[in-house]
């Protein structure tokens, strides 16, 4: 594929680890929240399988983190979510569909809560800060939020349970799926969650001293050679086949999280209160018209630049195609697709114009299986 | 400059005119509002006299259009600005910075006021429509907000007026600056502005439908020849020169409109509700405590990634550099800097650290001359 300058400015940020990853050899860039995204070293496809072998180093800085605190903070962050989390506790992380009051997607960030009354959501690709700050002075709310300057690492695949444990201590191990703790390296408190932006496992590290973070950067990858260690990126195969959501891709703000099969993060019966409650209330009453779906193409080679239509044997629209790749497992192009409500059973046939040409497939449930 | 794949996808949008400017050779790349806008195709230095000169081309989609509609809709609009839009006028163009309750820059878009209750926001780089969300939503508002499908072409430079006469009709020609109407071509109503993100003249083309809008460009493309057209776009060295500011840049959501020099779009003495004045009109009587300068710089060579600080001789920081480029033009770096109340003084002399090496230079004013 054709290459490009990219710009780096104050606007399009580097992240810390930027310099470091070029001298890896990063070969693409996405931006993502302002700030800049690898998307591949030299192979998407050898990436895939050595994540799914071996661990991988991360630069996911990108998942900017965007901080309210103060008496309102509760509230605040409970009003742009349908996920109940008048319970949350403290050293747990909470995957939540952020909603305006149309019922519709802003975001579908993680949600850390800190402390009482200090909360961190870690955004996908949207200015979360400014939904939030609309509400807050709205409402004239007790809060202060603001983006914070911690940069995320990940280390992602099998092999990263050991590796951590060799960096941060056998005490790492004990660390649940969706917990987060503190944990030493070099005399330094590092926040460290089990999660990360693929189904390999592995853990996210929140850092905000930029010297302590390079240390550790360098001393991975120094250790990483038993583990077969190296410096990576979210990979597009393995997280849509994984169904890891992208929010702009798969979903954005014309859907509602029915929509995005996030059923089980939306409690409509309790008594919480959120902007889009109604809107929900409504959209679960009618029924959902649509809803995202895993498909398999039979063709090699796809670019999706924006949503592609999907139709049946009498030129009907049955969906619309939002991301796609080859997988070297399928040796076929899979894909997340917003199907309409009638077409959504797996195995029901459809066909996309593909390079003018019309190609075959089905649709399937997700993750791809 | 080392070249890298740039991903395109549903996130990072294509304009309709993406490939296109491929064709004719754009050499680089940023991201702007979720969606691709070009850097330069060959050389900054020689599409800066190109476009002091001639005329060029540009797509500049990226300017996306958020829409607010209905009976509240000036409300909301007015609340997120500090400019007085009460008697706001259709066909006439507003440049607004638009600030949350804390008085300080969440965007600086020119606003069109289409019709009665129907506002068009043409948005630097962040999610407006989320603030406006965040508050329509909190208030409950009577106002629909969304981003629109509209692609913005401009046509910039000394003979833009002469070829735009040429496509859309002589009538053009009595357009004012920062007016707007709408003018046929092919049959089609286009509508059009005198603005643009230079300082050399010209106009904006906002266009619904996307074969309407390849047919203009590729008629603008064919004609142009006898004007010296070439495809371009928004040139840093030209905009540093000229004080055109960039939101990310040279400001950003921790700066007020004093500060970033905007007074004369500052209206505390009218009547009008918006959620920062209380903010601005403490930060009004405390007095600002700095303000965006030029400054010039005795080197060549500068990439800046992050701010930088600009010191005394005493070691003493004296401000932060935002936005910086080589002028063919000084035969020096200019740039845009942050520089504090003491130090905002034409030729106040400073050093800079680039590339490891201390540099000096000046403060100047802005635009610079």
């Amino acid at each position: 594929m054709k290459k490009f300058e990219i710009s780096k400015n104050r606007r399009v940020r580097v992240t810390p680890y930027t310099s470091r990853l070029e001298k890896y050899g990063v070969g693409g860039y996405t931006v993502y929240n302002h700030m800049l995204l690898p998307t591949h070293f030299k192979s998407l496809e050898e990436e895939y399988f050595h994540l799914k072998k071996d661990v991988q180093l991360w630069d996911v800085s990108v998942q900017k983190q965007i901080e309210v605190t103060g008496t309102d903070s509760y509230k605040l962050v409970q009003l742009m979510t349908c996920r109940d989390l008048s319970s949350a506790k403290i050293l747990k992380c909470y995957y939540v569909p952020l909603i305006d009051g149309n019922g519709n997607m802003i975001n579908d960030p993680l949600i850390l809560k800190v402390e009482d009354m200090k909360w961190r959501i870690c955004i996908a690709d949207s200015d979360v800060l400014l939904y939030a700050k609309g509400i807050a002075d709205s409402m004239k709310l007790r809060v202060k939020i603001h983006e914070t300057n911690i940069s995320t690492l990940a280390v992602q695949g099998p092999k990263s349970f050991e590796l951590m444990s060799k960096v941060f201590g056998e005490n790492i191990s004990k660390l649940k799926f969706f917990n987060f703790n503190y944990y030493k390296f070099g005399g330094v408190d590092f926040m460290i969650s089990k999660s990360g932006f693929s189904k390999q496992g592995g853990y996210e590290i929140y850092i905000q001293d930029t010297a302590s973070g390079h240390k550790l950067y360098d001393y991975i990858i120094k250790i990483g050679g038993e583990f077969n260690l190296k410096p990576g990126c979210p990979n597009a195969i393995e997280r849509i086949e994984g169904a890891l959501l992208s929010y702009g891709n798969d979903m954005d703000n014309n859907d509602n999280p029915f929509e995005c099969g996030l059923d089980k993060y939306i409690n409509l019966e309790s008594n919480i209160e959120f902007l889009g409650k109604k809107a929900l209330q409504k959209a679960k009453s009618e029924g959902i018209k649509r809803k995202l779906m895993g498909v398999k193409i039979n063709d090699k080679n796809i670019y999706l630049t924006k949503e592609e239509k999907l139709f049946d044997d009498k030129q009907k629209t049955i969906g619309f195609l939002r991301s796609a790749v080859y997988s070297p497992r399928f040796k076929m192009i899979v894909g997340i697709a917003m199907i309409n409500r009638d077409y959504c059973k797996v195995s029901q046939k459809f066909k996309i114009n593909l390079n003018n040409k019309i190609i075959s497939g089905s649709v399937c449930s997700l993750p791809i299986n």
